[in-house]
């Protein structure tokens, strides 16, 4: 054990004390490659031992991060070669690229970056091969360092759920509404006031437009000249609703080539991962799973599936005006967030682009 | 105050016991037209006096009521020349037509005679002229009495939210994905196991074939031959979420003409209803009205609009897909049921249907 | 109605934007004798239309209030003789000061100056000799105007579920553990990452403290020397669940003299409101009452009673340690806060301290 | 780990497919020492399979226990030694006394047979030498098996809050609040409708006189003609709050010697648990932490603690009646139900009372 852990890289999570942060500190915890070494936050938490500027929300704070003192998010302040971003868009775009030009490979949760054509938008089990964009950003920034990024929360459990059918049937049209939880606000985020026994149908930050984009790039095809996204039109609503973790996706879907109820599960349920044999420490034994009882998947019963990890697709049934509709569900501040960027760590780590 | 008093309808409620049930009993205190006579639920109750044997379920229950003695749910036990029905779909079906047998005006809330061809399915501010089923009804059935039904509470807010743009634009396609409070379930109804901090995507009874076959039937035209349902096809998704009151609705609809967002908010705002003259009293102000901020409408703040019998239509967009995308929202059971049947009670009895 | 309106005192509200606020506000549409004319708020909102800067909480914003100007918390701008202060405790102390200096009549319901010797901290029905005070308050200060104080929300059901078994049988000992509403902590308060589903064992600002010492000092007795606070020990406990608005109380008490539960609920029910026959519009039939049922008083179901304004008591038995235990349950922005000040302004106006 | 497969003792879960039988066969997956090899439940399920019976609530069901064929519960269909049982208290009583007769080792979660003088109520870390009066039980009996119980859940959490300053420094008197999650209803248990956005001080089933016997039970002192009771008397008044897992328990506590809060704190914190060496698998690190937090303990962050077995103790504070309030948070159905009756087998086949 001492030995494994010699070898495990450290890494340093910045926006630590956020809801995000905390997510990808948990997850840190006792991780077989990657050693927390350090955290960061704004100037108020700086200098300040972790543990006592932290408003823990989930459990409780492990013992060693507790322990670090906060650090300023600068890439002289903080020295691990590896960077997860909890940061918030409002300074994420800058300080990553402080980062990736002081040689850090940044993985970000943040959405400054995600669209731009030479940054990778990866789910491993998805796009892995997008990670190649990351020669073209070297080369036009000149950047020792590296920035990948993990798509909305919303964004990638659609997209997992869709990966099947978009690989075996292709889509043609989209609709989804969703039903997204609180902890994808971050802390204090929501007043309790605006969402306890209500549902709010607004979310800021252009979250429908970021469901309509980063699918289509998640779901695009590399070319030599980059990432040319999947083309199908996507219809987003998103609604706030008073659950704690998980984000549910109502979907109705026009294929290329029709696909009944079953043909539809059955892609799913027999979808092969494209890092299936990797051995990524992170990834679950399925990224997406058929929930077959009639009333699944539900945020509070699937979302925790595969320790965050797997996405939960039920409801699979004919539509009267598209092919197919159907409900999905996953666990935002895992799977769609701090876990989203940890298995993009993990895939680069497995491909030698991170040196161990 | 006395004399208008005595001019009241004497009215019962069926399936007094409910959540519905309840609700009529609410709405008819201090109505000016009607006056409760009688209460019937279930054998297990009958002869008990009503306050002693109802769970109430919102504030205090009307004094007056609470001293009725539970009667059976039969035209010999009940007396009442107009008779509100609660009952559950198991039961409705035959006592309804029990009492219309027996000369009674039944306006039930429950599905089973809604898409039977001579009952009215009524919105008075909508379909007012579809009452002249009752004369089919009539000559076919030999009733003296008559059943006259309102339709499922998300079929209702769904139909109010679009009247003004079907007749204005007419409609193509629709695509609806609810999110439904769980008095719609009535009591118990719902376990809180099930929903609290979750959301459950799915509603037994056949609650999205509803919503996609009695819109396009409270939409229709009346014709010789009968009412000749709206012909667009209906997409209906719906889920269960942790709400108390109010159902709310993501709508994405194409078209027959295109609108912008302005022009459609345009549309409602300006609609006349078909009942705008008749002094209705359970009549709101405005049966549909535009909510302008960003993050509404609400179902724990906007439900409640006109006294509970107002939709809230908001978030109206453009869609890149169909034309426009909007939320709409409104009290399930107020007017989307027992507010329903005193409406369309009201209606009739201004058209004479029900002599005073 | 004209004529009527012409009558009517005018009203400003400090601190119109907030929770307390704009239940003030709301209490005040329509209110027969005070009509508001301004609304005063943080400096970020001032010259603005109030309909535009605030985020409206519950129902609809009234028309009138959403038209006027902000104006800043200064005796110079706000130029209405009564003025309601929903202000935060970090900024109402000297700013009431100023008005009171001014001439102006200042209820409050910021906790400041409560406790101060000469301010009257009254419940109308339990202790309205306590506005005797203001002669102290007026000979000390020199002040031409006037502060007249509510209790802390909690105090206030606290002490109203109380003062029957106070008076009828003396208190010796008082143990209290509440269930606070999350209203209780204004907006945006609460954050829901921190309440929904969850109990939070923790009011900050000395809430335990408050109840501890205002429900002794509104219980207390007016002498030549001040008020003398009701002597007995009382321990509270204070708890935020994700209620919205009404706080419940479990209360355990010890008597001078004992009592039976039923000749506790008799002494509740039989209680004479000191202000009984003084008309007030917004006291409410019984300022106390007894919920019967097994399972009552609840927050939801019954905070709303009287209007907001009655407190129901229940559950009166027996207890192993002191002579009773019962839960008592209120509405907190209406009886403990806003509404609580508003009846205290008529208490005024109706004994001619307020000239109209 | 075959070999110790083998070894694992065979056990059944009676009432397997309510909430505290779902929550046996959770904690039973992967358990080192026994085995799930039978479930029971009432004659609707029997025959069929488990998995299609049972409405699952949390997470998915372990794929073997899905496999299993509903027994009756009767010791001739059910053939494991050692049986759990999470039957409702309506049937509880018989059956397992069949089951003791029948040489069955019963450890029950029933309320039925907790206060029968011949039958240990035991918490492993507070009260192990209980288990001697099963040497009463059986002479008294008759029987070749026998029936161990564990406390109802809040009595369990609070037992365990309390044992430290018990033994440390007695206890005079108690009075207890308690805030108690829904899972402790079973399922389907509350409806949504009386809990959401609410607290119902009220609890069927006799919570309230439960802990205020049990408690006194548990911290009783064997003596040769059985348990002799703690002597003090305890008030406790219940509620139900809308939070999924995790009961609260606001506690206020007269001591025999009095203590600073600093002294409790020291005496829980230091407190060793009457099992510390035994090492059981279900025994957390530490039965009672002191949570520290201002804020702490709350139900959803707290509850989990110790995978459920740990009860925190927060807010210990001076009182200004008694000596000392605090706050006491324990997960309901694993500390308080199933994961308590696991223990006491732990228990008993680390002394020898279960062959293995």
């Amino acid at each position: 054990m001492v030995s494994s852990q010699k070898r495990r890289i450290p890494v340093a999570v910045l926006g630590a004390t956020g809801a995000v942060g905390q997510t990808f500190i948990r997850l840190l915890a006792g991780h077989p490659w990657l050693e927390l070494v350090e955290v960061a936050a704004s100037e108020r938490s700086v200098g300040r031992r972790f543990g006592d500027v932290v408003h823990w929300l989930e459990g409780s704070i492990p013992r060693t991060a507790a322990e670090l003192t906060v650090l300023p998010c600068t890439p002289e302040a903080v020295t691990a070669p590896v960077v997860f971003s909890a940061l918030d868009a409002s300074v994420a775009g800058e300080i990553e690229v402080g980062f990736a030009c002081a040689g850090r490979t940044v993985l970000t949760n943040a959405r400054n970056h995600r669209m731009d054509p030479d940054v990778p938008l990866v789910i491993p089990e998805v796009n892995p091969e997008h990670l190649a964009l990351l020669e073209v950003q070297r080369a036009q920034r000149g950047w020792k360092g590296a920035i990948v990024a993990n798509g909305n929360c919303s964004s990638i459990i659609v997209t997992l759920a869709l990966a099947p059918l978009y690989q075996e049937f292709g889509i043609r049209r989209l609709f989804v509404t969703t039903m997204q939880a609180i902890s994808g606000a971050g802390y204090p985020g929501v007043p309790s006031m605006d969402i306890l026994g209500n549902v709010v149908p607004f979310i800021g930050g252009g979250e429908e437009e970021k469901i309509e984009t980063e699918t289509l790039e998640m779901l695009g095809r590399l070319e030599d000249s980059g990432v040319a996204p999947a083309r199908f039109p996507v219809s987003a609503q998103v609604n706030r609703v008073p659950v704690e973790h998980g984000h549910t996706a109502c979907i109705a879907v026009e294929l290329e080539r029709s696909a009944s109820p079953e043909e539809a599960a059955q892609a799913i349920s027999s979808w092969r991962s494209a890092v299936a044999d990797a051995g990524l420490p992170s990834a679950p034994e399925r990224a997406v799973v058929v929930a077959h009882a009639a009333d699944r998947p539900q945020p509070r019963r699937d979302a925790g599936a595969g320790g965050g990890m797997t996405v939960s697709v039920g409801r699979i049934r004919c539509d009267p005006i598209v092919d197919l509709r159907m409900v999905a569900c996953g666990h935002n501040t895992v799977r769609g967030a701090a876990g989203a960027s940890l298995l993009n760590a993990e895939l680069m780590i497995s491909r030698g682009l991170i040196p161990a």
